[in-house]
This record gives C-alpha cells, structure tokens and sequence, in this order.
C-alpha cells in the first residue's frame, strides 16, 4: 500500500493507492479523521459492478448505517437536476452534517458527488474512490467537484477536499481499453509536463500495464501542485492543462461525445509539442522523439472539424494572458515546461494543420 | 470608522462599522485584498433603495466593470430557482473567477448571494453589506451561506467567508420599527449569553438608538467565536443558539410569517429564562429583573399555537445531545450559559405554559 499526503493544513489528506485497499477501508477511517461518523452514503456508478458490494461490505463493519445510491451515471447526471435527486435521496436516508459521503466511480460520480458533499447542510465529509484510472491520476485529486450549467461545463461547483481518496487498481479491471487510453494519456501529461523519469518509465509501457508506482508518482505531483495552489489562483496548478488547451477545444468541437478526455489530451499534447517548436521553445529532435512516441498510443482518428470552431474554442480557453491572448503552457524539454502567451493565431493554426495531416483518417 | 477582523488564518477579513462607510467602499477595496477584481456584480434588494445607488457610485470610481441586479426580495428567492437565476444573470454580464460579487440587503441577500459566490465558477469572492440591523449583528458574520429545500431552510450552503463586510448604519434609516426591534432581540441575546456590560447599555436603549458601538460589540463576539469554531463543529459557537431553540420552534409552528426572527429569538430567550431557573441554574431574583426587562421589549402577542407542534419542533432541533434529547443553551448568570441536554419534556412544557401566560394577546 502506498499513501500520498497532500498537505493542505487541518484539510491535510491521504491518497491511498493499493491492490485491495477498497477491502480495507474501514480500517482507514480513523487515520482520515473520519473515527465520528454517523452514517455513509456511497453513492455508485452501477457500472462499476462489484465494487459496490466490496465498499458497502466493508463500511458495514463499522456498525454504522451504511446508505446505497447506486447510479446510471451519464454526463447529465452533472446537472442541477441530477444534483436536486442526490439531495432528496440524501434527505429521504435522513443524513445529517456528521454523515460520510463516498463517491464510487469515476470523474462525474466524484464530481457530483462531491460537490453535493460540499453543499448539503453547508457541507460534510467525502471520500474519494476513483473507479477510472483518469479519476485517479486527476480529477479526484484536488477537490474541485462541478456540475455542468446549461452555458458551460463545471461551471457550478466548489473545491471541497475529500478526507480521504482510495484508488484500488483492481477497481479498473472492467474499464473499455480506450478508457484506459485516456487515464494513460493523462498519465503522459504528468511526465512530459513535469517528471522525466516517470515519462521514459511510462512511454515503455502499455498503458493496461501501468501500475501503482507510476498511479502513485502521478498522484503526488498533482498532490505537490495542489498543495501550493490549492484554488488554482497562484499559478503553480497552470502546468497541469499542459496539452489541455488545445485538447479542450477537440473536445467542445466533438460535443464530448467523440473523444475521451484523455485522447483528446494525447492529441492536445501533439499540437502543443508543435507549438513549443514553432515559438523557438523546443529543439526539433526532440519534438520529432516525443512526438513519435505520443503517435504510437492508440487514439481514433481525427474527424473532420470546422478550423474555425476549433480556433474560437481555443480562444475561448479560460487561460488568458495579457492583451486577451490564449495563454499556452509549452514544453522546453521532457519534463520542463514555460508559460507562453504570445503565440501568434497563424501559429495555431499551424499547429492544427500538422494534427490533422498526422491523425487524419486516411481518405 | 470601527473595524473588527475576522480572525481566520488566509480567510481573515475585515468588518468595518461607521456611518458613510457605504460611500468609501472603493477606498476599502486594497485593503481586503480586493485590489485586483477583474469586475463587480451588486446583488441588491430593491427596498434598500438609495443605498444601491451609493454604492455603485462607490464601485464605479474604480474604473471596473459594474454589474448590478436589483431583485424585489423575497424569502422564496432563497431557492435552487432563484439560485439558477442569479447564475443566469452572472453568465449573462460575463463574470469570471476575477469577479466579486456584492450582497446589497438583509439576511436573505446575503445567504442567497453569497452562496452563489461559494459555488459560482467554484468560488468567487464577495462583500457582504447588511442593510438590515438584524444581518449586521448576525447573518452577515460568519460566513454561512445557503439557500432553503423543500424538505428545510437552509438545508443547502456552504461556509464561504466575505473578503469584506461593510455596516453603514444609515441603511438601516428606512427599516421598520419591528425590523429594528428584530436586530435589537438578537443584540440582547449576544448581552445575555456573553456579555453583561453590552447588556446593561443595550438594555437601557430604544431599540432605535443603538449605536456602532453596541454593534460593534456584537460584530466582536461573533467574530471571536466564529474565528474558534469556523464550521460549527467544535461547540464554541453554540452559545449563539441561547434562545433559538425555542424561538426556532415558534417560528416555524407561525409558519415564519408572523413572527420577525429577533422577535421570536426574544421570546426564545424569555422562555430559556423559565427553564434556566427550573433546572436549577438561574436565580430566582435574576430571572425576575431580566424577563421584566425583556417583557418591556414591544413584541406581537403570541398566538394561539398547538402544544404538540411547538414541542415537536423544539425536538427536531437540530442540536441535539446525548441520549437523542434536545441540548438547550441555558442561562447561569447575565453573560454566562451552560449547555444542558438533560431538560425534561414536562419542563420544556412549563416553560412554554409561562410564555402563554405572559405573551398571549389578552382574550
């Protein structure tokens, strides 16, 4: 079992990575603050099957009334709407402000579930268990829980730290190939962005032979960043979107429904290798490296999409820079990345140009 | 000008009391960390009437965008629709995380703008300015926001601290007698519960005459208790609730229609007098001159109210001690309280047969 601290003061909390940790959460809960508790309500993605019965079981050993909410989960789910049923339910089980909330599943369970933690009777305690190896590298780690408004994603919501997150590689048995794609791709992204090491370790391996060492290093440099920058205000949380802001805008042109997150990060990833190199960041022997390395990780090919939607949704990107420019984080070398603001809109561009000659499907 | 600070680590924040304050807030604005908004967004109650203008007037010397929303306030607005509209209109004039946000009114206001500002974009930061004496010795300090559910008021919220909270006592010009009779209830408690000499001026006072020094008083203790117990979980701030449990229950058995909340608190706090005495803390000489004093405070008669409502919701009070019974803060002396969950249900009875006899309306 491996345990990452992410230091935040009294909302200090452990990120516990294990095979068969989720068996064993019961005998957490006291090291997590969490001794008073007066009841749990694990709220479930169905589709993470046996891994219900495994948390219930386990909480039930505590003695404690251990409520299910078990989920179709559907990205819909992360809306007013979806959040008003959680509360009912959670009204209807009669929790009160010394319940536990546990959020199984991936990133739109903790998301919601999470962010009905923060709000129910002016918030109460959660844990994190990540069923997806994307929510385990990323979303779970750090608090921020949303739900979805009708004029843009996560654009509701509240950075509510979990009092403990346990990530069961067992738990992500069952996930489709490509979802373990997208966690990996993520999973690239902390070591381009951040630590070589992990990078030349990762690049190695397929991505369903990833395991806790590289889940743990992910997790503690996002836990490190969080820690310095917990309400992303600071800056240091910046390097994360490293290949989101063009990874986001493949997203919004696909309606979400095209790409995972974390292909579209990988694909993000590329345009922004470009990019590094076209602004004189990144030497070409290395662009031309990394980028064959990135082309080797199975991604669906790039549909067909309007230059224009793509050039306004990158934009549109929440990081701004001065003068109103997109700000890019771009990479100098593996594993150090720079903040750049100044990048000419032909040389986005530019940059699509290469994506789509390089993952176009062939015609 | 009088200034407390709320003392809460990086979360610590001023609350500045003085007449004409209002007209400086641009001014306040550096010192509340403030200095860098990107833009400003006045939630406003309509009845404040002259105060919106001023202080967009004070807003709009800082050369910043100034949004305002003028809402014709209503404790329905306190909602997930009302919610969902305020999100609208934040979405509509383009705000951003940069933004903050101004609660301009009484309790509702500030509960209903304030929470947006907690899940808004995840977080934005705001300024709290209570127009009503009620909210400025009470709801405005804290940081306790929340909307109502059907199932309860103020069943969803989050604890989200203002940067900034401004008193000018001249918004308190237009409020009506009853509502200046509300804030005074809720100033007696803070005298009775913890402070003897603040009791002894206040208690010689028109309600209409308190001046920023006994606000300033009030402001202070809550402070220091909120600076201790920030969440409400460690008992500190449970001496807040002296008179509430039992003015609570009167509120909701008049359907929160008929009673204002200082005034239910007064009464509240007449008939905790009773039952202090009655389990034996209170002298019987003490009880006498205090509830004189309280009687001589201009509150509605009580109604005809059935027993068995009144004792139910004094029961499903939340604070609850051990063995399930109701845990009432109860009064020692002037300025002390005690918490004591062993009061009988026939005590609990008694003392709300001696509020009928002295409050009901003469038949």
């Amino acid at each position: 079992m491996r345990t990452v601290r992410l230091l935040l003061g009294p909302r200090s909390y452990d990120i516990v990575i294990g095979e068969g940790t989720l068996d064993t959460l019961d005998t957490l809960l006291p090291f997590a603050g969490l001794g008073d508790a007066s009841a749990f309500a694990v709220v479930a993605d169905r589709a993470t099957g046996p891994a219900i019965e495994r948390t219930l079981k386990a909480l039930e050993r505590t003695g404690l009334p251990v409520h299910s909410i078990v989920l179709a989960i559907d990205e819909r789910l992360k809306s007013a709407a979806g959040l008003d049923a959680l509360y009912d339910r959670f009204i209807a089980e009669g929790l009160d402000r010394h319940s536990v909330i546990v959020a199984l599943g991936g990133g739109v369970v903790g998301d919601l579930a999470g962010y009905a933690a923060a709000t129910f009777v002016r918030g109460v305690r959660w844990i994190g268990i990540p069923t997806t190896l994307l929510a385990a590298v990323d979303s779970a780690i750090g608090g921020k829980t949303a739900i979805n408004h009708a004029r843009g994603k996560n654009l509701i919501g509240a950075i509510h730290q979990p009092s403990l997150v346990v990530v069961d590689r067992t738990t992500f048995a069952t996930l489709p190939a490509r979802e373990i794609v997208s966690g990996y791709g993520e999973m690239l992204k902390y070591g381009l962005a951040l630590d070589r090491r992990l990078w030349n370790d990762l690049i190695m391996m397929a991505p369903a032979s990833v395991g806790d060492v590289q889940i743990e290093r992910c997790v503690a440099r996002k836990a490190a960043i969080v820690a310095t920058d917990e309400r992303d205000v600071s800056g240091e949380r910046e390097v994360l979107n490293f290949g989101h802001t063009i990874g986001h805008a493949i997203e919004s042109a696909t309606n979400y429904g095209y790409y995972r997150h974390g292909e579209a990060v990988i694909l993000g990833m590329r345009a922004a290798l470009h990019l590094s190199h076209a602004r004189g960041h990144l030497a070409p022997d290395v662009l031309q490296t990394v980028d064959a390395q990135l082309a080797g990780v199975a991604v669906p090919p790039l549909p067909p999409l309007d230059r224009e939607t793509l050039v306004d949704a990158i934009s549109r990107d929440k990081k701004k820079g001065s003068g109103g420019r997109t700000r890019f984080v771009l990479l100098r070398s593996i594993g150090q990345t720079l903040a750049d603001d100044r990048v000419e809109s032909k040389q986005i561009r530019a940059s699509l140009d290469f994506l789509e000659s390089a993952c176009a499907s062939p015609s």
